[in-house]
C-alpha cells in the first residue's frame, strides 16, 4: 500500500472518530436531560406526598383547605421561580443573588441541548419542596391569602438567596469558594431546602399561635394537658410518607445534576444506599424509642405508626446533606440519631407550646440541621471522625447563615401580615373548619344508598327472576 | 517504523473504531428502550390517576363501578391494541389505516433491539388514556357492558385511525406529508388523544342523558336549578390530579419517542418546562377566575379546589400539542387561557344540560381543541404570532377531522347501543347506586370497634396490671 | 506527508480513540446505575402499593396495624439485608450461601462506579417485596413482635438462600450451572420472590389459624357458611393495585440488571410487553370467570372488582419468571391461566378453611408456581411447546426446592413462636381491633363540623354583609 492510500485511510478514520466523538457528546448531553427529567419528576411527585401526608394529618374539616394550599404553592412556586427565583438563585455575578439577566423568565434559554431548561425544571421542584413544607405546620388556622403571599415570596426570593449562597459557584458558602479550603457540603439540601422550609415553619408557627383547643381553650385559658387532635386519615398519611420516600430517590441521587460526570454514577449509587438505610434506621429508632417512653409512663407497649412514618422522614431529611459523602455504615447512625432527634424535638415543641399540625418542624428543621452537622462529622475523608475539623466548622457556619437569613426575613414578614389581620382565620371559622367556611363544603360525603331504594331494587330483581320470593 | 507496521496499526485502529461505533449504536438503541419504558410507565400510572380522580368525583354508591371501568378499559385496551389497534395505527401502507400485516398481534416483532416492542408498550399507554377519559363523564349511569364494548371499539379501531392520520408517516395529516408545506403539529396528543377521548365523552353524555336529579327530577321534570352532586372524596380527586400531572412528564417529554435523536434532549427539556408552566398557570387562573365569579354572584370569596385541580389538568391538556414547539412564555399564556376555557366550558355544559360527572369534556375536549389551535398560534417560527398562517390552518383542519371522524362514528354507535337498551342502567339501580346493584356491595365499610369489646379489653388490661382500677 | 507525521497523527488518533473508549465505558457504567436506580425505585414504591392494598382489604379496626407492618418490614428488611442478607445471597463461594466476607455491611464496597452499591439497592427492593407479601395474609390477628421477628428472619436469611441457589452464579440451580445443560429460568422472581413470600404466607396462615368469625364463631363452632369480611376501602385496594402494576415495570424489565448489555434493551422491551399483556389477560379472565360462576349459582351477573384486581396481580406474578423468555402471544395465555388459577386457588383455600385476609397466597404462591412452570412450557426455543422438555424439568425442580426450603424452615419457626405465645393476639384484642389495642386509637376520624358552629358562622357572615337575613 502506498503512502497516499494510508494517509487517506488515516484521514477517514480521524474524521469518523471525530464524528463519533461529537455524537457521543451529544448523546451524553441528551441522557443527562433524561436523568434530570426523571429525577425532577420524582421530586415533583413529592408534592403529592406532602398533600396526602398533610391532608391525612388534619381534622376532617380542613382537608380541602390544606390540599389546596399544597397544590397552589406548587403552581405559584412555578410562576415565581420562572419569573425571578431561578435567576436570583443561579444567575451569575453576585455573592448573594444572581445579577446577570439571562435567566429571568428563562429569556436567555434557547438551546444547549436542553440542559438549561431541564435545570430549571429540576431546581423548580426543589423550590416547591421548600415552600410546601410550611403548609402542614400552619394548617387549620392560616388564611389562604397569607399562605399564597408567603409561598410566592419564599420561592421567588428567600429560598433563591440561600441557594445562591451555597449551591451557586459564585455564592459565598459554595464548595467552589472553599472557605478555609472547603465550602459547605449540602449535597441535596438538608440545609438549603429542609432547614429553609422548616425554619420558616417555625417562625410562622410562633407568630400564628396554636390551634384553639391544642394548648388553650376557646377563652385562652391553658389546658391542663395539651390536646392531641387525631389525624383524620392515617391511610393518607402513610400513602404520603411512601410517596415522599420514593420521591427522595430523585431528590438525593438526582442532585448529582447529571449522569455523565466522572463520579456521577458512583455518587448516585451511594445516595440510593445511604438514603435507604437512614430512612429505615430513622423509622425503627423513632418508633421503638417512643414505645419505650410510653412503656415507662403508661406501663404497656404501644406501636405508634406516626412515629415510624415521621422517623423515616426524619431519617430522609437527615441524610440529604451527606448522602453522597458518607459511607453506608455512617448513614445508619445518622438515621438512628435522626429518629431520636425527631422524637425529642416533637416533645420539645409541645413543651414550648408551639403547635405544628403535622410535625414538619421536627422533621425538616431539626433533622435538617442535624443533617448538615452530621455531614461535618461523617463525610468521608474530610469529616471530624476522619480527623478533620474544618468541614464541621463550615457546616455550622452554613446552619447559622440559613437560620439567620430565613428567620431574619420571615419574622418581620409574618409579624407584618399578622398585624394587618391577614394571617389568622376568624375564630368561628376555625371552629367550623375551613372547608365549609371557604371552600364550598366538606371534603367527604359518605352518604350511602337509601334503604328503601335497595329494597325496591331487590324486589324488582326477584320479580324479574320469576316471582320467586 | 516501517509502512507495514503503520498500516497494521492503522487497520487495528480502524477495526477498534468500527467496533466502538457498533457498540455505541447498540447502546443508544438500548437507552432509547430505557427512555420509552420509563416514560410509558409514567403514562401507565395515569390510569391510576384517572381512577382516583373519577372515584373521588362520584357519589359513594358508585365508587367500585367507576374504578372497575377504569381498570378494565386499560386491560381491554391492551388486548384490543395488541390484536389490531397497533397495526391499524402504525402499520404501513394506507392513508387511513395500516394495511401491512406485520403488526397484528405483534407477529412480525422479534428484534431490532426491542425498539418495536417498546413502541407498542408506549403507544398502548396512549390508547388506554384516550379510552379512559370517557369513563368519568358517563359515570353513575352507564352499563358495564356498554362501557366495555365502547372501550375496546375505541382503542382497537376509532383511536388508531386518528393516530394513523396524524402520527403515522403515511397518514394524510402527518407532518411528513406537509400539507401546504406543513403537517399537523400535535406533539403529544391534545388532539389525537384528548380530543378523541373528549369528543367521544361529549357524544356519549348527550346520548346517555344526565343523571337523575342533576337537571331533572325522577319524573323528568326540570329542576329550578341544576343540582351539583358533591364529590364523595376530594382527597382522592387531589391524589388523582397529582398522579396525572406526574404522568404527564412521561406523556409530553416521552413523545420525542427516543432520547438518542439529535434534538430529543432539547425537545424533552422544553416539554418539561412548558408542561409545568402551563399546568401552574391553568390552575391559578381557573381558581381565581371562579373565585371572582363567585364574589360577583354571592358576595364573598370561595376558593374552589376542584377549579384548581381541573384548571391544572386543563393546562396540561392545552400544552400537550405544542409542548415541544412553543417557548416557555407562550406556555404560560396557553395555560392561562386553558384555565379560562375550562371554567367557561364547564358552565356551558351546565347551560346545555349536558351532564359530565367529572368535567372531562371541558378538560379534554375543549382544552384539547384549544391546545391544537394554540400550537398554530404560538409554535416557534411557524405559528401565526411568528407571522405564518399556514400552520394554524392545518391545525384547524386536524381539529375538524378529529371531531368529524370521532363524532361521525361514535354517534351511531352510542345511539345503537342505547336503542338496544344496553347503554343506561335501570332507574332503580341508578338510585341505589351501581356498587350495590352490580358489584356485590358498597365500596367502604367504616364500622368501628364495638364499644362493649373495648370496655372488656380495658378491664382485662387493668386487671392484668395488678387489679388497680 | 512524511512517515513521521503520518505516524504521529496515527498515534494521536489511537490515543483519542482509546480515551473515547474509556469515556464510553465509564458512561455506560453510569447509565447502568441510572437504570437500576430508577427500576429499583419503582420496585420500592411497590411497598406503598402493598400497604394500600392490604390497608384497603382489612376491616377499619386494623388499618394502622397492617400499614405499620408494611412500613416496618421494609425498614427492618433494609437493615437485615444490609448486615447479612445481601452477603448470603450474592457473596461468592458457597453453593447454598455466600461465604466471602466483602458484602457483609457492604464493607468491601467502595467503587466500581457505584455498580455494587446500586446492586444492593436493587436487590434490597426485591427482598422487601418477598417479606411484605406475608403481611396481608396474617393481617388482623398476628402480633407485631412476631411479624417483626419473621420479617427480619426472612429478608436476612431465608430469602437470601433461595436467591443464592437460583440467581447467584455459584448457586446449584443457577443458569450458570446448567443442570442438564440448563439452569432454572426465573427472570424476575415468580419463584424466588413470590413463591418464597407466598409459601411463607401459606405456612403462617395454617399455623396462625383463621380470624374469629371467618370459618368459626367465637366459641370455635364452625359457621354454616364462611363469612367474608368486607374490605373497608375498595378505593385503597385499587390504588394499591395500580401502584403495584406500575412498580412491576421496574421489577420485570429492571431484572436485566443493566441496560448496557447486548441483549438488555431487547429483553427489557419484551418484558414490558409481556408484563402488560399478562396482567390485562389475568384481570379480564378472573373477573369474567367469577361473573360466570356467580351467574350459575345466583342467577344474575355481578362484576367483582376484587377479582379484576387480583386477577391482574395474578397475571403479573405469573409472567414474572418468563417475562423475558416468552413471546407476547404466550404471555396472553399465561395471564389467562393465571386468572383462572387465582380464582380456583382462592376458592380452594376457603374450602380448606385457610384464612388469607388479602388473598396473597393465591396471587403470589399459586400464580408464582404457575409462572415457573409456564416458563418451562413457553420459553422461546427451550420450552416444552418448542419441543424441549429439560427446561420444564429444571423449573419443577426449582419449585420443589423453594417449597421444600421455605416450608421446611418456616414451619418450625412459626410453630415455635406460636408455642411461645408470641404469634396470635389476645381474642379480646382481635375483637376490638389492633388499632385501638396497640396503636393509640382508630385510623380514621370523620367527625364533621359542629352544627351550632356552622350556624354561628353563617349568622356572623350575614351580619357582616349588612344585616340582610
Amino acid at each position: 500500500m502506498d503512502d497516499m492510500m494510508t494517509h487517506r485511510m488515516l484521514e477517514e478514520t480521524a474524521t469518523t472518530l471525530s464524528a463519533l466523538e461529537e455524537k457521543f457528546e451529544a448523546f451524553t448531553s441528551n441522557v443527562d436531560v433524561f436523568y434530570t427529567l426523571i429525577c425532577g419528576s420524582f421530586i415533583f411527585l413529592m408534592q403529592c406526598g406532602f398533600a396526602m401526608l398533610c391532608a391525612g394529618s388534619v381534622r376532617q374539616k380542613n382537608v380541602k383547605n390544606i390540599m389546596l394550599k399544597n397544590l397552589l404553592d406548587a403552581c405559584g412556586g412555578a410562576i415565581g421561580f420562572y419569573t425571578i427565583g431561578f435567576a436570583l438563585a443561579y444567575g451569575e455575578g453576585g455573592k448573594f443573588v444572581g445579577t446577570a439577566g439571562d435567566k429571568y423568565f428563562l429569556n436567555g434559554y434557547n438551546g444547549r441541548a436542553g440542559k438549561d431548561h431541564i435545570d430549571f425544571f429540576f431546581q423548580f421542584t426543589f423550590a416547591a419542596t421548600a415552600a410546601t413544607i410550611v403548609a402542614g405546620t400552619v394548617a387549620e388556622r392560616c388564611k389562604m391569602q397569607a399562605y399564597l403571599l408567603y409561598s410566592v415570596f419564599l420561592t421567588a426570593f428567600v429560598y433563591p438567596v440561600v441557594v445562591h449562597a451555597i449551591w451557586n459557584d459564585d455564592g459565598f458558602l459554595s464548595m467552589n469558594k472553599k472557605l478555609g479550603g472547603i465550602g459547605m457540603m449540602d449535597f441535596a439540601g438538608s440545609g438549603v431546602v429542609h432547614m429553609t422550609g422548616g425554619c420558616t415553619a417555625l417562625v410562622a408557627a410562633i407568630v400564628l399561635g396554636p390551634r384553639v383547643g391544642r394548648f388553650y381553650d376557646q377563652e385562652g385559658k391553658p389546658l391542663a394537658e395539651p390536646h392531641t387532635f387525631a389525624a383524620h386519615s392515617v391511610a393518607l398519611q402513610v400513602l404520603g410518607t411512601f410517596i415522599l420516600w420514593f420521591g427522595w430517590y430523585g431528590f438525593n441521587p438526582g442532585s448529582t445534576l447529571d449522569i455523565s460526570g466522572d463520579k456521577s454514577g458512583e455518587l448516585a449509587a451511594n445516595c440510593a444506599v445511604t438514603t435507604t438505610l437512614s430512612a429505615a434506621a430513622g423509622s425503627i429508632t423513632a418508633m421503638f424509642f417512643d414505645t419505650l417512653l410510653t412503656m415507662c409512663t403508661e406501663g404497656h407497649a404501644e406501636y405508634d405508626i406516626t412515629m415510624a412514618m415521621n422517623g423515616a422522614l426524619g431519617g430522609l431529611v437527615g441524610i440529604t446533606a451527606g448522602c453522597a459523602f458518607v459511607e453506608p455504615w455512617a448513614s445508619v447512625i445518622i438515621g438512628m440519631l435522626s429518629g431520636l432527634i425527631y422524637v425529642g424535638a416533637s416533645k420539645l415543641l409541645i413543651k414550648l407550646k408551639i403547635d405544628d399540625a403535622v410535625d414538619a418542624i421536627p422533621v425538616h428543621f431539626f433533622c435538617g440541621m442535624w443533617g448538615c452537622i452530621a455531614t461535618g462529622l461523617f463525610a468521608k475523608d474530610v469529616g471530624l471522625f476522619y480527623g478533620e475539623g474544618k468541614a464541621l466548622g463550615v457546616e455550622i457556619l452554613g446552619v447559622v447563615f440559613i437560620i439567620g437569613w430565613t428567620a431574619g426575613i420571615m419574622t418581620p414578614f409574618f409579624v407584618l401580615i399578622n398585624y394587618l389581620g391577614l394571617f389568622r382565620v376568624d375564630p368561628t371559622e376555625e371552629r367550623v373548619g375551613l372547608d365549609i367556611s371557604h371552600h364550598k363544603g366538606a371534603a367527604y360525603d359518605f352518604t350511602t344508598a337509601d334503604k328503601g331504594d335497595v329494597d325496591d331494587m331487590l324486589e324488582k330483581r326477584t320479580t324479574a327472576h320469576g316471582g320467586v320470593a
